[in-house]
This record gives structure tokens, sequence and C-alpha cells, in this order.
């Protein structure tokens, strides 16, 4: 029960479905539900259409795995001003805009949408590979960057990957291990400053 | 713009209507509708169906103002265990829960959906009060707690309320003002602890 007894039973069923909603507790859904409870009816009933069309109108790109409109290639595969020689590889969609945020990247995108568990070694079914080797293979590609999160579960699956992938007329790379821009030393943990130092560059560049 | 450029368009639509909900802001919006994204389609619809459905089901009760199935008596009206004879006034339905949750309240309840501001001394034209002061006239209450909020407006709210239902046969009262339990004396406001301090009561009471 996300709310106290004496609600009528559609504003006690919104609240539970509220708190489905990852942040959402129990005074979070209720909060939410009496904040529903003011809008306009008209306001309620698109945002409901928009809940109910959501699965009909959203896809996967083929291409990529990015989010896009049903049947139809994502934004960035159907951006004629990106490089088609460089692809990035991530896990998620939502990581996409970490990197879009980093304004310095420019070529295409590849979602993998899992990762490979190490400890079972076992691929999740829903890996978006099979597209990743035809576009490795396609000859248009020159490079592959594997942007991994740096943990347990990235590492192998980008060491995965470098093992699929080899062979095929592209050049493997991954993101710079170093200290996080503007962080202090004192709080970097040791494998961070460890790569920071194995990865050093001369101090001419900047 | 809530989310990043690229999202499909009833991607960004869901973002943009989540983020009229209290409390979230652009990542918090980015955040929730990417987890809607990965609900079951059913899911979904279901979802989108209480939200369509919600002004066409939900009401207020003809007798208290608070929340009930359209059409019909609130839980509280309905409940044939509580003393008719108390009549506890609050601002909002949520606060009805307040009062609920202290375990202490038998009567019945007023949701006056609004308070009255002291600076412009204007009446919200939505307060619930012609059925207040018809249930005041009734006979059957015979006491009326004013528990409307101890700031500016919640007293000049209680301070018109008891004017108007001045000269009906109800006994009024008010929620005792004093330290919240738990708390620490140092921490306690000078006008609580003034507040506390006169309306002091024997040790030999509980």
């Amino acid at each position: 029960m996300s709310l106290p007894d004496g609600y009528p039973a559609p504003v006690a069923q919104l609240a539970e479905a509220l708190r489905l909603l990852p942040g959402v507790g129990r005074r979070g859904a209720e909060r939410l539900t009496l904040a529903l409870l003011e809008w306009e009816p008209d306001d309620l009933r698109s945002f409901g259409t928009l809940l109910q069309e959501l699965p009909d109108k959203v896809g996967l790109c083929p291409e990529c795995g990015m989010l896009a409109e049903k049947g139809e290639k994502c934004a960035f595969c159907r951006d004629p001003r990106r490089d088609d020689s460089l692809l990035c590889v991530v896990e998620t969609t939502a990581q996409v805009h970490s990197v879009e945020a980093s304004g310095h990247y420019r070529g295409r995108y590849h979602i993998l949408g899992g990762r490979l568990s190490p400890r079972t070694a076992e691929l999740d079914g829903g890996l978006n590979l099979d597209s990743l080797l035809r576009r490795a293979a396609s000859g248009t590609v020159k490079e592959i960057i594997l942007a991994l999160s740096p943990d347990v579960e990235g590492r192998a699956t980008a060491c995965f990957l470098s093992e699929q992938l080899s062979g095929l007329p592209v050049k493997l790379s991954r993101p710079a291990l170093g200290l996080p821009a503007g962080s202090n030393l004192s709080y970097a943990d040791a494998a961070t400053v460890s790569a920071a130092l194995s990865g050093r560059i001369p101090m001419t560049e900047p």
C-alpha cells in the first residue's frame, strides 16, 4: 500500500503504479498522486495517451540500437554531418548522451544494450552484436571506440568485443583512464591514480 | 527541453510531461522516462489508462470535500463507526491523513480546500464553506476542531471560520501549540517555546 486507507481505488492504483518508478517511495508516490489530481483533466488524458502510445511509437534504431521512432533510424544515424568512419560503442542509450554532452564526438554510435557478465561468462541474449559485426565488416568504419564503463563487467565486455572484432579491418580504441577533470588528487582511488600515472603524457600537450 | 537532442519525439514529450510533477527536474525526468521505456507495453498501457480515467472516476465527497469515487461519499463519511458529533476542519485532503496517522481521531472530517489570504482578506472562491455551515447548523455536530496550520494564513482562516460559525450550537477548538514530540528544546523557535510555556500543563497529566 502506497497510500493510507481512505483514498478511492483509482487514486490508490495510480499511487501503486507511480511507486514502481525509480527513486519513488511511499511518500513520493503519495505526493506525485496528489499533484496529478490537481492537473487539468485534459492534461491528464494527454499524459495517459503518451504512456499508452509509447510502446507503439518508440522502438530501437535497426542500425545502432538507439531509441528511435518505431521502424525508423535514430536521429544520430540519420544525421548526414556525422563521421561514418568512427563508431563509439556504449552500453545503454543514456550513455550516448554522456558522450554527446562532452561536445567532442561527431562519429556514429552503437548501443550494445547490455554487458557481458564475467562471472558466468554468459552473453546477454539481447546484446546488439550481430549488427556491430556487420557494421565493422562493412569497410566504412575505420575506428571503433569501445566506450564501455571501466568496471569489471565493462572491461570483460570490451575484451570480448575486441576478440570478436579482431581480424576485421578496423582500429579498436578505448577512452583514457585517469583523474576526473576538476577532481582532487587526495580523493582519487589507488586504481585511478595508478592508471593516470602509467598513462601520463608530456607537459607540452594541452 | 528536459531531454538532450536526439531522442524521438514521443520520448521527449513524455519527459516534458513528467517534468511538470513536483520535485522532478531535468535529470529526474530523463531518468523516469528511461525507466518507463523499460516497462512492459501492457503495464505502460494500464498506467496510461489510470491517468486518463482519473478525472472521470475521482471527485470530491459532496459531504466533506475529501477525495472520493465520482458521485459517491468518501470512505470517512461512509464509515458508520465514526463519531458524528466531532468534526475536524483541515485545509487539504492530504492533511486528513496527517490527522489519521496520529491514530487518535475517530470523528468526521471537513476539507476546506484552501485558506484565506490575510493580505488581501479575499476568500478563495473554491473554499468548501457552505457545506461546513450547513453541517455545523445540523445539530448533529457538537464540536468543530479547526485544525488549520498554525501559520499566518492558517490563523487568519481559523479566525474567519470562528466568526462564521459563531452563534451556531457548536463548540469550537483548535489543536494545542507546543514543542514537537521528540524534539530538542535547543532548536525550538521562540514562538513555539512561548506557546509551549503559556500553554503549560500540570505534571500530573500525562
